[in-house]
């Protein structure tokens, strides 16, 4: 095969940037099971969701047709701020390894939220200020979510409003600092701020929080507050069509230089990294123009796809969200406080779940120490100190290079690198110290939250 | 004028990248001062030198006449990984500004050091390594210097030995857990691992330490050890040179685009970004092809051009470096405590002392919370989180562009955006909270430390 001269780093041009979202749930025959009222337990209409989310990303959430959606001027001015973010040949890593396989991966962290949240932050805060609303509130986990919108609304000059899951707010303190830069206001969660945080507070006194309970919180003050509505960064479908902007660019910089990804890998928490950066390349496989390997990586401390159910669950701890059939671990699951960095939500988003249990995706779950090992490994030959997160990905694409060895195969490894660890480093620093465990847990634990799941139809 | 439309980031091709370094001293009609044996007061020889640097670093120090060094392509490819950075054009700036003037920025902050520092650390590891070396030392401020050559260190598998200013090591915990992850040891400086560590200890128990505190640890343990040299992340002639670099794709990514700018702004601390950004625009000032501003800005705690004076002074508190003619504050000299980052040297690079002694070169000082106050500007504008050590060159790069308003002017005005903030947030948190003051030194205090000067010819 001839093949150009592949540089280290690939950029497209500005003019080459996407100028539309691709909305992988076009082109899927079966389409993801809808969200259901939790009133009602029927799908949710646009004016059920009305109170919570913005009126024009309701649209983009229960469309299932549209396969294109135009990126409005506004957020790709913003986009070119940080963007298009580059398409890396890993030569260093492929080269430490010995591996013949060859290994890209998309660098989503050089901006200052740190990761590939800013994508869909700005969308969002863009139709909340179009919307002509005052503010908007969010829960936030690692932080790069929080921080990514606390951006985007400084941007369009929007009051943001974050939860942040209070085991990170701990771990990670100068993430309120970037937050606050930017002008959000952050409150650890659960708090008693809220009625739900106060419930929770009340029945779990010491927890130190989950995703589902800062969703709680954030949409109850979404609702009770006028002129707000509630924003979330990753499972929703809207999040997903936003990211594919990383997919997309992904696509265009192999195509340019006549590359075919093989095996395309990412972490997978709530899926939005994960659902963007495979997008247009399932959009292929599902109209059968080609095949690709894809895989999920999840954290084995809360591993969704791989040990949990397919079923309508809750999506936050609170019960005031609406209903998804997703895989879960069951909405009071809350991995063990051990776990670091993100990764810790209890379902995975609903289009993703669909995929996975098509038999179009696979799944692997990886441990903590394992994860931090790679990253460190990854960081020695690439420069890049990873997030927990994306390290996950690091970890599985290594493995994927290393059968390569084996097998004597060139596969072509397209990883996504989510983004950067400097607000890790209390996580780095108990990998160092030995002070990092692998708990993962137990097929009985994870019964007690797969039994108490709502019963659907 | 036509101007080709102008992207918000220029970035150049891998075949554009500079292939050589150039050295402003070989256009300088009157030559920087030389380095001088303390021992002897003599010019320094390659042989004087040879215990404390690298062979091949040393002929680059001396060398005043040669205007181009080849890159070794090892050193190109490693730049590969990280290079080129983008020269951004600051359009949102300018519009939230609502300045005629043109304003670009050349972004360092795009790796996991943090900052241009990367671009020494790697050329001086290069050699380390070429020499045989087993490791080097350094000492470190920010700790951007120490990360970027712990990062060097781990690519050419070299041992890498840190002494880092104690204050910097108090407000940025997390520095040393980057450093860590890529194999470097990082001591608090003064030490009492030294002998010149335990002496300052000694005179001045619960110093906060300084550069030219941890530059003597450093050079001793160096010359002490076996197989080891000392590395210096600013100051050197040798540093200017490598970063020269960032000058000359700047110079590139605007010749490309037809643009000539009018005002070049760098933050001042021993120099070595400002010398590296200025390098080929002062070049063709001095060959008398072209001209322009250029502006150094220091720090008004820390202002060595502003209120030093040009003498022979000693590089390090403990005097076992070469003496070097510089403005300098006295090797004495150590900024208040409040004083948060880098720009902490007591002098300034030998070249940009002359420079800016012969009149071709200009230089302001700003105070801290000014700076922070156009950080945070800057950040809400454009997205990034700058270091406070570049925020030093926004808040001058706003203050001309503010100029243009008044004037109407449209001068096109570069500065050198050096890192991010990300490891400076306990500095934020102090400016967030109104915890930052002003302090400046009095002309009464700077006496102390000029009198103390060496008495040279």
């Amino acid at each position: 095969m001839s093949e150009k001269k592949i540089p280290y780093k690939i950029y497209l041009e500005e003019k080459e940037m996407p100028k539309a979202w691709y909305n992988m749930r076009a082109d899927m025959k079966d389409k993801p099971a809808p969200l259901l009222n939790p009133a009602t337990m029927e799908p949710m209409s646009e004016e059920d969701l009305a109170p919570v989310f913005c009126e024009e990303l309701i649209k983009q959430e229960l469309d299932n047709d549209t396969a294109y959606f135009d990126i409005p001027e506004e957020i790709r001015d913003f986009y070119k701020m940080y963007r298009p973010s580059p398409l890396v040949r890993a030569y260093c890593l492929e080269k430490k390894l010995g591996t013949p396989a060859k290994i890209y991966y998309k660098f989503e962290g050089n901006n200052t939220s740190g990761s590939h949240k800013l994508n869909s932050a700005i969308a969002q805060a863009y139709y909340a200020k179009k919307q002509g609303l005052k503010g908007v509130t969010t829960e936030t986990g690692a932080g790069q979510w929080g921080t990514a919108l606390s951006m985007a609304c400084s941007y369009f000059d929007l009051d943001c409003k974050v939860y942040m899951v209070k085991c990170s707010y701990e771990q990670k303190p100068f993430r309120r600092e970037v937050m606050r830069t930017y002008g959000a206001s952050v409150t650890p969660s659960p708090s008693m701020e809220t009625e739900v945080g106060k419930k929770i507070l009340a029945e779990h006194p010491g927890t130190t929080g989950s995703l589902g309970c800062a969703i709680s919180e954030a949409v109850e003050k979404a609702v009770t507050s006028k002129g707000y509505r509630y924003v979330l960064g990753s499972v929703l479908n809207q999040v997903l069509l936003h990211q594919s902007v990383i997919g997309l660019e992904t696509k265009a910089a192999l195509d340019k230089y006549g590359v075919k990804a093989d095996i395309i890998i990412g972490c997978a928490g709530g899926g939005s990294n994960l659902g963007g950066l495979i997008a247009p390349f399932m959009g292929e496989k599902l109209r059968g123009e080609a095949d690709y390997r894809f895989i999920a990586v999840e954290p084995a401390s809360c591993p969704s796809l791989t040990r949990g159910v397919y079923a309508y669950d809750f999506c936050d701890t609170g019960m005031v969200c609406p209903l998804a059939k997703m895989y879960t671990l069951g909405s009071d699951f809350i991995p063990s406080a051990n776990h670091a960095g993100g990764l810790r939500y209890h379902g995975m988003s609903s289009i993703l779940s669909k995929l996975y249990d098509d038999g179009l995706m696979e799944a692997v779950s990886v441990k903590q120490t394992e994860v931090f090992e790679a990253a460190q490994y990854f960081a020695r030959a690439e420069g890049i100190l990873p997030a927990p997160e994306s390290s996950h990905a690091i970890k599985a694409a290594i493995d994927e290079a290393k059968k390569c060895i084996e097998t004597g195969e060139e596969k072509t490894i397209v990883f996504g690198l989510t983004g950067t660890g400097y607000f890790d480093m209390v996580a780095y620093e108990k990998f160092h110290d030995g002070d990092m465990n692998d708990y993962i847990p137990t097929d009985d634990e994870l019964k007690i939250y797969r039994d108490k799941l709502p019963k659907i139809k």
